[in-house]
Order: C-alpha cells, then structure tokens, then sequence
C-alpha cells in the first residue's frame, strides 16, 4: 500500500507574507472560459521566485549545482480566475526541515478568496550521473526568504 | 484561521484501474532538464479525460451547460521525468459523493515510481449570468467511469 | 499546390509604439536552458492584449460575439531568452485591411535583439451553429490602437 | 530598417512526407472555445521530434553538445481544433542549408484544412561560456530525415 499523510494544514491570515500581483493572461484560460487549474501551480512558482528574488536570491540557473526539486504540491480551488482578473498571492515560508522547504500560498481577487496552494521543495545537487541527491539548505536562505516575506 | 484538511489517502495498486500512456514532450521540461511540476496535473487531466472516453463519455464542451471544475488537486512527487520518456497513468475512481469525484492516478516509467496525483472535481451547471452552480452527477456517470477503470 | 505568399516585411524602429515588458518565468525554460520557442508567440500575445487595454479596449471575453481569431503567426529569432531576464515587446499596428489587422513586435533585452513577431488577426463573430463568420472591424478600432500605441 | 524576407514558399501534397497524429487535449484550448495558436507551434515540435525518432535520431538531451535552435517559425491558421479533435500533421524536410533545415507542417483533421507551419531550425553546439555557436549539420542527419519522411 502506498500511503500518502497529510496532516491538517493552517494558514494564519495575520501572519505577514510576501505579496505578489499578476494580471490572467489569455492563453491561461480554457474552454470552460476559466483559468486552467494547472495554471495555479505556474503561478505559486511565480511568487516562489519573485520571494526569492525580493531576499536577493535566485534558484538555480542551467549550470548551477544546486536545485529545488518538488516533493509535493497541491491546490484548494475556491473560485475561477477570468482573463484580465487582477490576481494576488501571498507567499509565506510555512515550515522547514534541514533538507526542504514548505511554502503556502494564498491567493485573492480583491475580497475574493481564490483558493490555496501549498509546495514542498528539496534542496538537491546534482551528481556527476545526472541524478539529483537531497542535501541540507545553505545557512541563510531560509532566514533571507523569511525576512522578505516579514515573517522574521 | 482557514484549515485544510487532509486525511491519509491510500491508493491500493491491487486495484484494477484505467491505464494510460504518453511520451513526454520537448516543451514540458524546464531548465533543470525535467518536466515541469505544472506538467504533471495536465497529465492527470489527460488521463481523466481518456478514461471518461474509454467510459464513452466527454467532459463538456464550449457550450454545455455541466462541467467538472476542480475542487483539489495534489501530486506526490518520487522521481523526475525526462525528454520522450514512456510515462504509464493508472487512473482509478478514488471517492465518490452525490456532487463530487475523486481520482486517483499513479505514475509509473517501467518499474520507477514517479509520483501519485489526487484530483477532486465538482459537478456544476453553469448558471444564466455565467456563474457555476453545484449539481448532482448525473445518473450512471459513476458507473461507466468504475467500468471503464476495470473497477466494476 | 498550397502556395503562401510572404512579401518582404519591415519594422521601422524609428516609428513609435506600445512598449510591454516583463520576466521570463522558470517554466517557460527548456531543458536547453532557453525560453522554448513556443512562449514567444504567448509573449507577443500579452503585448497585443495590453496594447488593447491601454487604448481602453478589450479582446473579447466568453460569450461575447466578436473576437480576433489569428490568421497567421510568425517569429524570427536572433538571440536567445533566459530565466528572469527583463524582455520588452514594442508592438506596433503594422497594417489593417477592413477585416483584419496585422501587427509587428520587436523583442529585446537591454541593447540585446532578441527577435521580431508579426501576428495578423481577424476580426470574427460567432455565428448561432458555433461556427465563426469574418467580420469588418468595428469602427475606432485601429484609430484606439494605433493612438494607444503612439502611432496617431 | 529590419527587414525580413519571406520569398513564397510551398508544400506539394504529392511529395510523401511524415504522419504524425495526436488528440486535442483540454488545457490547450482557450475561453474562445478552440486550441490556442500558440499550441501549434508545439505541435509542430511533436511531429519534428517524431520525424527524428523514426530516424532513429534524437534531438539533445540536456548536457549534450549539439542542439537545434529555432531561427524562425510561422504558421497559416485555415479553421480551428476543437477539444478531442484528432488532429494529423505531415511533416516534411523542404530545404536544408549546411547549417539549418527547413520543415513544413501541414496540419490536417480528416479532410478539413488546418493550416501549415513552417520552422527553421539551425545546428548549434554549446561553448564553454554557455553560448551556442552555428557549426554543420552533422553528416546523415538529413539523408536519415528525408527516408525517415518517405522522400528520399
């Protein structure tokens, strides 16, 4: 049996965030007239790298021997998203272990909730073979990437 | 406080399930030389929509008044996938309510786990000013799905 | 035998126009480490679609009668694009006919020439069998357009 | 001035060429009802990447030291794709240089016109600075494509 646990998971509305904005484009939409929900997971990755970004950091580029694999995702689809809508997401670093990071996702239309994202990620380096071996944080990131959000 | 909960989910590979395959593509790896996580819930939907045909059923179309959008969606993630890779889908009918269904779908390439994936979509009627309203599934979808899936 | 006639085509830089700008995103890498071809024609699409906004109009959304089905796409490569590199788009109405409207777009980074775009649309309604039936562009269009775009 | 010259270009139905065949899948479509035009360009990627594999070839994989760069890529949009469409494209090598080669698409669904697609791709090899310099097509490649696409 292949057994997958997930506990109950909190975001905490008053605790401060990373806030990302980014307009629906019209090759995101399907034919229901909707944001494709695949598309949300684009988006929480958007406001992943732009918190990256805001803590003076990058993930890796092609080359770089450290990246941020995924161990796990998921979204909770509350209301569509229409082309042209206005939507924000605010990114927080939610938990972390030595070897991952765990964001959360909150993502708004003005006053309506859209829906909520989660993503687990795995600091790895590649090895000579090409495959990926999971190896701890590098001291700082986790404190940078809080910071940015105001969660220091 | 807004509060996901997840109970622990079990996918039983004894099951019989639907199965289906597809070669990855060009376009769907990214810089670090793997699929892109976004890639993996297009895949489910693929293979969900393969089943609903196999059912010899479709998902709506422009114009149809039921649709199937989604209320969750995760992916566990176990191994990368590469460039023309053979990936197998085993799709299965995880969970059933009058209004919802859940799927299940496993990822395997030859013997290597790639990741299992979780889709919970609504049944809903789309509504004179465009908005969607939550129905019952109609009569005999579940059947034809379980059927098709070998779960009979 | 299926002839397409392209007449030599010329984007005076000299010439105002609409200036876009944005990041690339992670997944719209490839695993050569490049923005993957495809994404430009996503690219000059947003710039076609703010360019719209910025003259107060906008493509259509579902359920509307009329819209802009693509006639042809074209795009010709010069340098590559890479992960969160800044791309601006200057989008320019290049040539109308009652019908249709053609448009150029000229990609760079910095000093960088990254390519040059051209799309031709079609101005369409919806007819009742689903069906699409060519249309004249509705007057003021081009006039918002090419104002917005500084081309007036 | 930049200028680009397009001298008419055409495919003879009668010339054999290679079949490649796949189904419309739901997130290529948009809020218009119809696959998006961006997604042709993929689908033009597909069947290049078929070509090459029925020749026994592939093109590279990440780390490898030769790669096709797109110069440019255009396509003819005659009627849209719809969800579940099965959609067949033949692909043809229409001229090579010693450093690029030149395909044509032309996309059919059952006796219905799609379109035609055109795509120039050079060969390139990576240098020790990351960036791409033109070197010769390999000797065979293009003797391998054309038999592979039944014109040699």
């Amino acid at each position: 049996m292949m057994t997958v646990e997930r506990p109950a998971e909190q975001v905490d509305p008053a605790e401060p965030g990373f806030r990302y904005t980014r307009k629906v484009f019209f090759y995101e939409t399907d034919l229901a007239g909707v944001v494709h929900f695949s598309c949300y997971f684009r988006y929480l990755e958007e406001a992943e790298h732009a918190l990256w970004r805001a803590a003076g950091l990058t993930v890796d580029r092609a080359g770089a021997s450290i990246g941020y694999p995924r161990v796990s995702a998921s979204f909770d689809y509350k209301s569509p998203l229409f082309f042209e809508d206005e939507l924000t997401i605010v990114a927080r670093v939610h938990a972390v272990t030595q070897r991952t990071i765990k964001y959360s996702f909150v993502f708004t239309r003005g006053e309506t909730a859209i829906g909520i994202g989660w993503l687990t990620t795995a600091c790895a380096t590649r090895q000579e073979d090409g495959s990926m071996r999971s190896v701890e944080v590098p001291p700082g990131v986790v404190a940078s990437l809080r910071a940015a959000a105001g969660q220091a």
